[in-house]
């Protein structure tokens, strides 16, 4: 029997169409193994282990396909792990690892140095390379989706954002669209898990506590609650919406450390939610700003009741209401559901572009915004403050120690300068950017 | 030049993972060009001609392919179009259309009939086939899908469901994971349109006006109301995750037929709303029960606040929370924009699979749910008759000629014998289900 011959132009893509049609028809009977190597084995890669275990079935029959998880990279192969592998496929040694002669490896150790050398070592084999990682991605993704082209391997990390909402996939179904207007959302599954903890009664440290226990935070949460891992993220979605190289994003980041719990509190006096949210959004025909912060949004709306370790986003495309996509964010079963997903379109003949190839620039906000600001001061000598940098001010009020003020709209500089003054005063200076709109709301 | 020779199984997807790659690097300079026959050129046909052509350049840039319209089927060639196409490229004959050498075809046109003339030439020829039709797929998927392997063609009915928001995407991310314990949602937004232009105090007829004003409504909107159009999205939605044939799926259908302002009112004097909810649930292992119809659900969930075209799908996973999606379901943008990227992922290497593995089975409902009944009698009088079936209620209310009450929880046969003596009393009865839970609420 002659292979059909297949030219790499057009004609190729409608015979492996074909090809690929075969492979999954419902005559196939033994399903083609693909040789997984799977870097890291804590929350996420143990849940992908035991999903792929569970799951073998569906697979085969569904898509003609077999993982063997061939090799399992971890720090201390003495470990015990509920994982139905035998203990031989473990290694700690990264260049045993990379040795090994598998299609795919998934990487699921997180971190920058390690991970690095673990994607540039799989895509220079031209192998297909997957990862939950947003960190990897915001600081080399440009680089290694390069490698991968160069060597025939395949990049995919649909699950380093949104966990197992489908934020990518989405944004790449409005590929050969206008780039939207804006994407918002929350980013990060840990930090609304505390807030949401606290809002309702929770302290801090319980909220931290149990975010733990539920496997939804490491033990330094820090770039969980400061905004970084959120701000990575962001730089993912600006990369695969406006093109821009996510390393080379200035993302203006406020988080909620020390203290979230006095954001809950200041939002709840104006009756409101504040939301750690992350957003890229369009302010000319070719830039774009991006922030990552705490936003005070009223109770009502679709952020305020994205509780727990949900995420959302929000993509506007100028029709009537957004395109949105919700649901759990972080957690093991979600984050390698989303990891299975990207390997069986790696697996099949789906492929990803990493980047859209407008080329829009990352400038700083030039918009006003109505701003909470609360110091450790008076309500007289806060509104004194803020009308000295030349804004005005909404509503205000105080409790106890602390005072706090909803502004007109300012610029990020008038904020700034106000927040400088409060500082260099002692007052311990805390900001939030307001949806609220204009009174009628009152703060408490 | 040799052109590489692929073997049809395992090395082919390798192979043109490479090949596809090239396809698209930043070095190819002329894009392949694609021949698109487009069946139908009404408010979708017309606004994917104008984003195809809007788009051409981030199109050819980002994906390498160029999209040629080279024939396009109306109704009547001379009619004005806001297009921008020469006219010698409509045609009105479908035997000429389908003749047309071209590489994908569309379909636009709606309808069973000639729709499926167009998807059998279509396929039958080996063409890729995309279509936002779903009483098509409803009805004939599972032949066409068959068709579509046998001749090394594809399908591809993204746009079918949701309008622009991803549903048919989303689950097939979930593809090699256990079938969701739920699928449910808001499918039709003509008819989330006429609810809620009647709860801001429209009147039925002016709401349907404003429906067919902005795009939204045919002439004839009945499929829309009487859940037909909802049942067919729910028939797709069930092929795709639990692998039952459309065509077979035994869905239980009431709608908002004669008068969907009878339905806001009741709603509202529970201080609710009602929706019209399709869902596939989950009922044992291998068992799904199937409806579409008028849902009384709380003003604070996120059906309630789904409001005009918006639809919205929730998948439970089991998970803390559903995976959602919404956005705009209808309209011609939003459903163009569905519809390229079903051509960009058909035009690409990447291939779906049209439904899961799975063998569940539509079964009849066999949980109880509380009801919403009303109808023109006392409110002792329709207490009785809901007494008569041995169902508790849990409140009563009246105004003017009708009552209403909610149940405590009833079987579906309960509920039939309930609403056959409404009928045979002449009493017009409504109903509606009730996700309200138990009190405190109070029907006024």
């Amino acid at each position: 029997m002659t292979a059909p011959t297949v030219a790499t132009r057009g004609p190729a893509v409608a015979t492996t169409l074909h090809s690929h049609e075969r492979h999954v028809s419902p005559d196939a009977v033994s399903p083609r193994t693909v040789r997984v190597a799977l870097a890291g084995c804590g929350v996420v890669g143990s849940a992908l282990v035991r999903l792929l275990h569970a799951s073998a079935a569906e697979i085969g029959a569904h898509h003609n396909v077999r993982f063997e998880i061939a090799r399992v990279l971890v720090r201390d192969v003495n470990r015990a792990r509920d994982v139905p592998l035998q203990s031989a496929k473990f290694t700690s040694d990264v260049a045993s690892f990379a040795a090994e002669n598998v299609d795919v490896v998934i990487e699921a150790v997180g971190g920058r140095e390690v991970a690095l050398d673990i994607a540039h070592r799989a895509l220079s084999g031209g192998r297909r390379f997957v990862t939950a990682n947003k960190e990897l991605i915001a600081g080399d993704g440009r680089q290694l989706a390069q490698l991968a082209v160069a060597s025939g391997g395949s990049l995919d990390f649909g699950a380093a954002v949104g966990g197992s909402v489908p934020v990518i996939s989405t944004l790449r179904g409005l590929d050969g669209t206008p780039a939207p207007a804006s994407v918002r959302g929350i980013l990060n599954g840990t930090s609304n898990y505390v807030l949401s903890l606290v809002e309702r009664g929770a302290t801090y440290d319980a909220a931290l506590a149990s975010a733990r226990r539920r496997g939804l935070a490491e033990a330094d949460c820090t770039r969980d609650l400061d905004g970084s891992d959120a701000a990575a993220k962001l730089a993912i979605i600006g990369w695969v919406c406006f093109g821009i190289d996510p390393a080379a994003q200035r993302i203006r980041r406020r988080g909620l450390l020390p203290d979230p719990a006095r954001f809950v509190r200041h939002a709840a006096a104006v009756g409101a939610r504040v939301r750690l949210l992350a957003e890229s959004v369009r302010v000319g025909n070719h830039e774009v700003t991006a922030s990552v912060g705490p936003v005070i949004v009223p109770l009502e709306s679709a952020f305020a009741r994205t509780e727990l370790e949900d995420n959302r986003v929000e993509i506007d495309r100028g029709w009537t209401t957004p395109l949105s996509v919700s649901g759990p964010g972080a957690g093991g079963d979600p984050t390698a559901t989303a990891i299975l997903s990207d390997l069986l379109s790696s697996a099949g003949s789906r492929r990803h572009r990493s980047a859209a190839s407008f080329s829009f620039t990352v400038v700083d906000d030039p918009r006003s915004h109505r701003w909470l600001i609360a110091g450790r001061l008076s309500a007289a000598e806060l509104a004194r403050a803020v009308a000295g940098a030349g804004v005005g001010t909404l509503d205000a009020g105080t409790d106890g120690a602390e005072s706090r003020v909803i502004t007109e709209p300012a610029s990020t500089a008038s904020l700034d300068r106000i927040l400088q003054e409060l500082r260099e005063r002692g007052a311990d200076p805390l900001v939030a950017r307001s949806e609220l709109g204009r009174p009628p709301w009152s703060i408490a």
